[in-house]
Order: structure tokens, then sequence, then C-alpha cells
């Protein structure tokens, strides 16, 4: 059966701009530029909307205003503002802030791990284990990432199955959901169908995301990689906000706006409007004209 | 069955880069250049090489050289030069300097044919007779080329039906091969599907071809489109050279060295390197370094 016939009919598209595109951006952009970019993709239809991250504000400068961004953005019914959360503390403010929805952050490869957190992947989930526990108590929707899960800048090709056990793990300790990251931007499809398959056949693919970045230039090759095996769940960010940080210069987050042309010219429902994604970006990118230029097509 | 499982395991590149890139960059090309880009493709594993154009000169100035630029490249072994003619005049022309096979172009589109060859697609049909016959006769192979397969800069979307009557048409004349051509780059994959998947009911998907340009950013989704229905034939100029004439600024061709990563990141194997295409277009920068950079990615 031809895979236009077989792909799902209706996507949901999460937003990761103004956390992990911003985030990987040099410039420092004021918290009412985030606040007013936030609520133009809530109007634009985003349903999910990554909203910030409650690191620690030495570590990222550009979050230190996590809780203002929180508490300034205007709620829409009906959409998720998930938050980054590393530790208990993080947690805390989250929660003071209004949170209901949170992220977790770990690693397929072990080496990327000890780099990016300077933790084990053991390590990562004894962090986890009081939060998740805290956020079911507390109702919180839990998304977990799984960071290098087909490349990694220091190891090279990971391991499908690292990958795997790493989601598993994270499905078991209560994540509503997991998004599969190729981090470094380089997954091949081919590679991606790999783990794919394995993972489909594993865990519910119902709770799994894509979190694709552009490095190779094959981003939407794997989204439609990501369709074919049911994926229904994929990151994005306006503008293509952010970039590589393990490769100057290269394209970083898939631009929501390529993610939907794909999929609207796939003939898949989003519930998101293009012109009004076009229309955020362009608010922010008249403050900040630099942001998300290394991703222009 | 996964569209991984299924796609072809080799596919054949066409280069159109030195007909189609230059036709349409309005820098003039110099013809020992010409050659020399043309012999480092052939050298980089390229085994179809759209060479030049024997069109009018006054036409198309870029082309005026056409019979000395396919006496001064080096033929290698096992690769095929076509050319494109219009006419009987551009035949014997082709044909006095050595070429063994051509590329005729019609349109799926009346508007299009009657603002691009002044003519009726009936009427290009009347042109290329004669020349189908003598071709037949003197064991040419003969390319024919449906221009604005699914949309029209002046119509808009293309009925499916058109393009296959011309396909078949084409077919019918003693066509060796017909490449379906997104003229202006906005085919989506869903459009291109409808198409495909008729096309493919009617016609042998081993004489067809698929002609991508990236106006929209879609054209490697189309690409996997095209595979999915069996499509082993797909043309891309090398630096993405050309541009589309009816949406300036805009990309044009589909970049041959994206065309190969996407290919070979999903496993298929087509005997290009990709390293040497890079060279090639390299080598045709140190001279031009403006060709193709509305493609840049």
């Amino acid at each position: 059966m031809p895979i236009l016939s077989r792909i799902p009919k209706r996507v949901r598209v999460v937003e990761v701009g103004p956390r992990d595109g911003l985030q990987n951006e040099p410039t420092r952009v004021a918290s009412h530029n985030k606040i007013s970019f936030i609520n133009a993709l809530s109007e634009a239809g985003l349903r999910v909307i990554e909203t910030t991250s409650f690191v620690s504000p030495k570590a990222v400068p550009q979050m230190a205003d996590a809780g203002d961004v929180m508490l300034g953005i205007t709620p829409y019914p009906g959409v998720c503002y998930p938050v980054l959360v590393p530790n208990e503390r993080g947690y805390d403010r989250a929660r003071e802030s209004g949170c209901t929805a949170i992220a977790l952050f770990t690693a397929a490869s072990e080496q990327f791990s000890q780099k990016n957190v300077n933790a084990t992947i053991a390590e990562t989930f004894q962090r986890f284990a009081p939060i998740a526990q805290r956020a079911r108590e507390d109702g919180v929707w839990v998304r977990g990432y799984v960071s290098t899960a087909t490349d990694c800048p220091y190891s090279g090709h990971v391991d499908p199955e690292d990958a795997i056990r790493v989601a598993e793990r994270l499905i078991e300790l209560g994540c509503d959901e997991v998004a599969l990251a190729d981090t470094v931007g380089l997954a091949t499809p081919k590679r991606l169908g790999e783990l794919l398959e394995r993972a489909c056949a594993r865990l519910p693919v119902t709770r799994l995301a894509l979190h694709l970045h552009d490095t190779g230039g094959l981003a939407l090759a794997n989204v439609i990689i990501g369709l074919d095996y049911g994926v229904t769940t994929f990151d994005a960010a306006a503008g293509g906000l952010g970039g590589c940080p393990f490769a100057p210069g290269a394209p970083g987050n898939l631009a929501t706006e390529r993610l939907l042309k794909l999929l609207h010219g796939l003939g898949i429902d989003t519930g998101i409007d293009e012109t009004r994604v076009a229309d955020a970006i362009e608010q922010l990118h008249a403050a900040y004209p630099e942001l998300g230029r290394r991703n222009a097509a």
C-alpha cells in the first residue's frame, strides 16, 4: 500500500522554539518578546509549546527568566505548556510558576550524558525518580527526552538498543510521552528506520515523538520515515530557531514552517495555521533579526 | 511493509545541471568551463548527463556553444550524454556533433506550451514526429519531457490525466524514457502521489523519470513519494544550478548533492561519489561563484 494511504491523518506538532530554539541562540531575548512569541504561537494553533527551562540561570542565562515567562504568557484553552526541569529544585520553581507539564532530559549515549549534564545515564534516572513521583502525585504531565537517540557528537552512531532501553525506562518511570531526539541532526532515514522498526515493536507508538534537527538536511525525509511507522508527534522550532552546538553554523531544529509545509503537503491535518506561525516568527525577527538565520533555507 | 523495505535498491540519477541548470542562470559560462564541469561529473559517476541544448542561439545565448561543448567533452564509457532538441534543425546540429541521445520537450499545460514554445501541445507532437522517426532510424536514444506535470505557472494545478495523456503519447512516439517534470517546483507529495498512482497503473514505471524543482522546499519529500511508487530515475542539477524563471530568487533544480544525500541515506546505491560531485561544482564555482547560489541550502 502506498505510503500516502498509510500515514496518519492527523499529526501533533510540539513547538520547541521558545525553549530548545532560544536556548541555543547566542542572542539574549527579552522576556516580553518571548511572551509575545509564545502567545502568537498559541494563536497559530500550536497545542503543545515547550515554553522555557527551569535550569540554573548560571548555566543557561537565556532561561534565567523562566518564571517570568511562565507567569507572563496567556494560557490558551487546550494548550499544553511543558517546561524543562533538570532536578527537584527546577521542579519546585516550575510548580511555583504554575506549570502543569514538564520535560525530563536524558540521553542514549553515555558520553553525551557525561559531557552534557555531567552524570551517567543511571544517575539522570536517579535524579528523575523523585520528580516523576511528585509529578504523578501532582497530576503533572511528563515528557521524557532521549537525546542522541541515533547519533552522538562524541561517540558517533548510537546502537538503537541503547536508545530503546532508555525510552523504555522513561515509560516505566511514568513519562506520558517519550521524544526520540536526533540531537546532532545527522540521522539518515535508513538508520532512523532501523531505530523505529524496533522501538515501535516494543513501545506504544502513540507515546513516541520524534525530535529532529536538520544539520544533515534530511529532517523532512526523517519525518516521512516517522510517519511511515505511525509516529504522530513531531517537534519543531518556529523560524528554525536554535542551532547545533556541535556543528557551528549548521541548521539546528527543524523549522516549524517547513514541517507544516510537508505535513500539509502530505494531506495531513495539524490544526495549525502556517501563515500565523510565519507571523509569530516575523514579529520576533522584528526585534531580533539574527535569530534562527543559520537555518534559513 | 515499511517504505524502507519496499523502495528500489538502486537509482539512476540524471544530471541536468549543464543544460537545465545553466540555461536558467543569468551568468554566461565559457565553453571550456562547461566542458570541464561535464567531464568532472562523468568522473564522479553520473551515468546520464544532459549536456547541452541545440536550441536557437538567439533564443538561448547560453546554449549557443552546444556543438563546441558536445565535441569538447571527453565521452566516458557507459555514460549517456543527451541533448535537448527543439526541432529538426536542432536534430541535424546535434547529429553533426555526434550526439546519440536526445531529449524532446513538451508540456501537460496548454497555456505553458503556448507561452514557452509558442505552440499547442498538439503542434509540439507534430514537430516531434519526424525527429522521433529519424532517431529511431539512427538508433538515437530519446527522452521526452512532460513539463508542468503537476503545476503550471499560468493555470495552477494540472489535472493528472492531462500529464498522463502527454506521457502516453511520448511513449507511443517512441521515447525510451519520459520525465514527468514539476517545472515550477510546487508539487505537494499528495498531488504528486495522485499523479504517480495513475501514471504507474498505465505506463511502465521503468520508463518514467521524475524531474523536480525545489521552489516549495518539498523536492526531497517528493523523491520519497516517487521511490514509493517504484520510480528509479531522478533528475537533479549539481550545485542546485538554475532557478525557477517563474519564481525569481527561489531555489530551482533539486541539487544533485542533496538528492544523493537522501538516496544514500535511504541505503540506495547510485554508483555516484558525493565528494566528487562537490568537487565538480566547486571547480565551477571557482570561476563563477554566483552560479546556483539561489539554491544554497
